[in-house]
């Protein structure tokens, strides 16, 4: 974890966050291309965005373009993909195995990105003790002890909405201390756990009332 | 359509939408709850946000709370899930079927909020033919064809990432109104054309950096 509390030690802005996997992105496809060096002109470019706020995003995982050549592709891609966490193996329980928890279960692309499922937590008798995709699911009552053995840090909430408060405290208090939230609930958590919301739900209905827009 | 079209023919702030489902899902709890009236102040103590915000977010919606007993916990339950298009079906194509999009075919629960799977396309032989939870799998060739006779306006977009741009293309001419991108590309779109990203990676990036910034 050393190495990357040092890349890691200072604070993002959240938009640049939200940018760097797109540069991230762009970068593997010339990277597959062969490409060795691509500007942040280019990199703008192809993105849409302005060629200074690319360069001030990558001013902060500490590497500079060379002038004219522009940035190593190999060499950007890998500091990026580091830097953003999604070569270090963070271990991740799953809180509620309905229908999107057992979905995230069977989407082995998050283990590319760092994100290693480690077990799943739901109530109904008659999935604890199966597995999904090779990841066992417990009672919660076994969250604190699991947690603590295998040093898991992040939840990911996907209990049904009236249920995502409390199970949050439980997770807390079981010494999660990161929650990913895919409910369309919005959880209360202290000031030193991180909350992350996913609301599905919100990005459906803005594309549903743009699309009714559009029609018009 | 109609109904749906007369009632979201405003553009609403994008803030606003991507509110409007917290207050639905706490309506939903409420009503489970035999509660018959909230208040706006509830409301925003409940999710944390200002009531004058929650007054003015719902008054987009054209439902006005009774002085003194609030609103109709199950009327505007109601309306606002008809208002965020949830209780109309939206038929939608997954391109892609890898780990994330077998994923979301496995998730029922999108259904629930009005997005129906009818069919995935993959250019996998061994996928072609074959079904994930009752949605057929089809060559991309077969596209136009199957979204005309559907009348299919919405796709998912799960493909590799350097792969995205192109697929999106082929959506499009395919007759494809609005794209869910769960990609990590930023995809360029014609401006008719209703773009909503969902990129699960931006947000385990953010997760991560944050989870690192409390340890220290």
């Amino acid at each position: 974890m050393i190495e990357e509390k040092t890349r890691l030690n200072q604070r993002l802005p959240e938009p640049t966050l939200r940018r760097l996997p797109w540069y991230l992105a762009y970068l593997k496809i010339m990277r597959n291309k062969n490409t060795n060096f691509v500007s942040s002109t280019q990199i703008a470019n192809a993105i849409g965005i302005d060629a200074s706020q690319v360069a001030k995003d990558l001013s902060f995982v500490e590497i500079s373009g060379k002038t004219r050549v522009g940035y190593d592709v190999n060499n950007l891609a890998d500091v990026l993909e580091s830097f953003l966490g999604f070569t270090f193996r963070h271990k991740a329980f799953i809180f509620g195995v309905g229908s999107l928890g057992s979905a995230l279960m069977h989407d082995s692309g998050l283990d590319k990105y760092g994100l290693e499922l480690v077990a799943g937590f739901d109530i109904e008798p008659s999935l604890i003790g199966t597995e999904i995709n090779g990841i066992p699911i417990y009672h919660p009552e076994n969250c604190a002890r699991i947690r603590a053995e295998l040093d898991v840090q992040i939840g990911i909430l996907t209990v049904p909405a009236e249920r995502a408060q409390e199970v949050s405290d439980r997770m807390i208090a079981a010494g999660i201390r990161a929650i990913w939230n895919f409910t369309p609930f919005r959880v209360k958590v202290p000031d030193n756990i991180v909350l992350q919301d996913t609301s599905l739900f919100a990005h459906l209905a803005v594309m549903f009332n743009r699309l009714n827009q559009t029609e018009i």
